[in-house]
């Protein structure tokens, strides 16, 4: 197996791409779909300050460091949703990465700041605490955005989790969420600008990625998302995609390309509060 | 776990309806199911003259049954596809479920009639058996029914065929295809009408109905269908299925109420002769 790009032997094969990368070329693939996934939606201008919503995990990580690459001015933010350890190493591994390479991380604690954490308010409520997780992520990255002043948050939603979660959308005929399932949702009074950078990699390509550029990330799932629906989106996904490589993009990329301008002009209600998808 | 009807033992559970039968309405269930497809769709007229697509495998002759019970004029039509022993087991089970019944069973074999066999067509082509096998089932199927008078052909494809087939079309975001995928397809000039009146019933409804009325039906997947496409999509709704009951009805039923609609306004070439589905 040989590099695409300079026949050197290969770290890794995209089988959906039908290539392989050396290390230096794979690192250049994944800086090339970012910069073209921004530029083909217009995510971020020169000199505009974006804000990286921060989980500690591959995706998140290693879109705050592709972006930083392409020379955006991106500070970090991680929000303490209060999950024991997970919440504990996921916060370490977001402070030392931002440490190591003097970014500016943000820190807000759900309890602390809001008084409930994410196990406490699924208890109270009874209801999944993904559900509680997304909103609280939603509020306050949106939140910290607008009174601070960035341009843009940045989530680090990968072309897995897109597809998962348009899977999910169509399973249900979501024709709201299929409206507003998009890599950019616009700035509207009170809202930031949301974009997704990392739709074109594969959730194997960030981590990947991390891997080959020295990043150290929480590799452990959330435990509380045991069960969650998104989840075995993925694993339905994953069965059809290792029999027939590029199903997922062929998923979501032909959603792009002819559903959504559809649903979008059916709904004008489009918000950018409720986009339906779970941050990673 | 009782029957919802008569608290008698129950001897299926249906999660998604969240109910179980014993056996006499478990029975009336899969036939008010059909009754209610038909009526919903105007899928057969009394007097009407139906043809069924026999297969030998136990949607097929769950529906002939069905129908018959339900007071239709329907004969079958067995289509001998040249897949050696399977192909042999299945007209062997047509004509014994026919014999028993005093039912009229017609009979066309590929070869003899054509010229050419499933496994031939598949190597000559070098394309996959399936789609030379769907495109002479529908051809003959059509052409009997054409030809000597039938009203409309059936065929037993059953919830999960229908899911499975429309989470192919939405995977690849077929429009044209979705546009046709429906219970009944009226008839046009030279195409004669086709109803699908077990789309309300998923396959472990129509195989415990084969076992509970006394139907020997084949039990083997055809040989040539190994890593069929419609199959892993299959996998892939049982594995959501499993997790949330349900996710397979509300996937096809919220498809035919919102979205199937919409995709035929969009489409005025929808055709009956190419309706995207696999017949099983």
């Amino acid at each position: 197996m040989k590099c695409r790009v300079c026949r050197a032997p290969a770290v890794l094969d995209i089988r959906r791409h039908n290539a392989a990368f050396c290390r230096e070329h794979f690192v250049k693939h994944c800086r090339d779909q970012v910069r073209r996934a921004i530029d083909d939606h217009d995510m971020i201008s020169p000199g505009e300050r974006v804000l990286v919503a921060v989980s500690g995990g591959k995706d998140s990580l290693a879109l705050w460091d592709l972006l930083v690459g392409l020379g955006y001015e991106a500070d970090g933010l991680y929000l303490g949703l209060g999950i024991d350890e997970y919440s504990a190493a996921s916060g370490r591994a977001a402070r030392t990465f931002a440490g190591e390479r003097g970014l500016r991380l943000r820190e807000v604690d759900l309890a602390l700041e809001y008084g409930y954490d994410v196990p406490g308010a699924a208890a109270t409520t009874h209801r999944s605490p993904c559900g509680a997780c997304g909103l609280s992520k939603r509020h306050v990255f949106n939140s910290v955005a607008v009174e601070d002043g960035y341009d843009v948050v940045a989530t680090g939603h990968n072309l897995d989790d897109e597809a998962a979660v348009l899977l999910g959308n169509v399973l249900r005929w979501e024709t709201g969420y299929l409206g507003r399932q998009h890599p950019i949702l616009p700035a509207s009074p009170g809202f930031a600008r949301k974009v997704k950078p990392l739709y074109r990699l594969g959730e194997r390509e960030t981590a990947a990625y991390c891997v080959l550029v020295g990043i150290d990330y929480q590799v452990e799932e959330c435990p509380m998302a045991e069960g969650n629906r998104h989840l075995r989106y993925k694993e339905a996904l994953n069965l059809i995609e290792s029999a027939s490589p590029g199903s997922k993009h062929d998923f979501y990329f032909g959603f792009l390309a002819r559903a959504a301008d559809r649903e979008r002009e059916r709904r004008n209600e489009a918000g950018p509060e409720q986009d339906g998808a779970a941050y990673s």
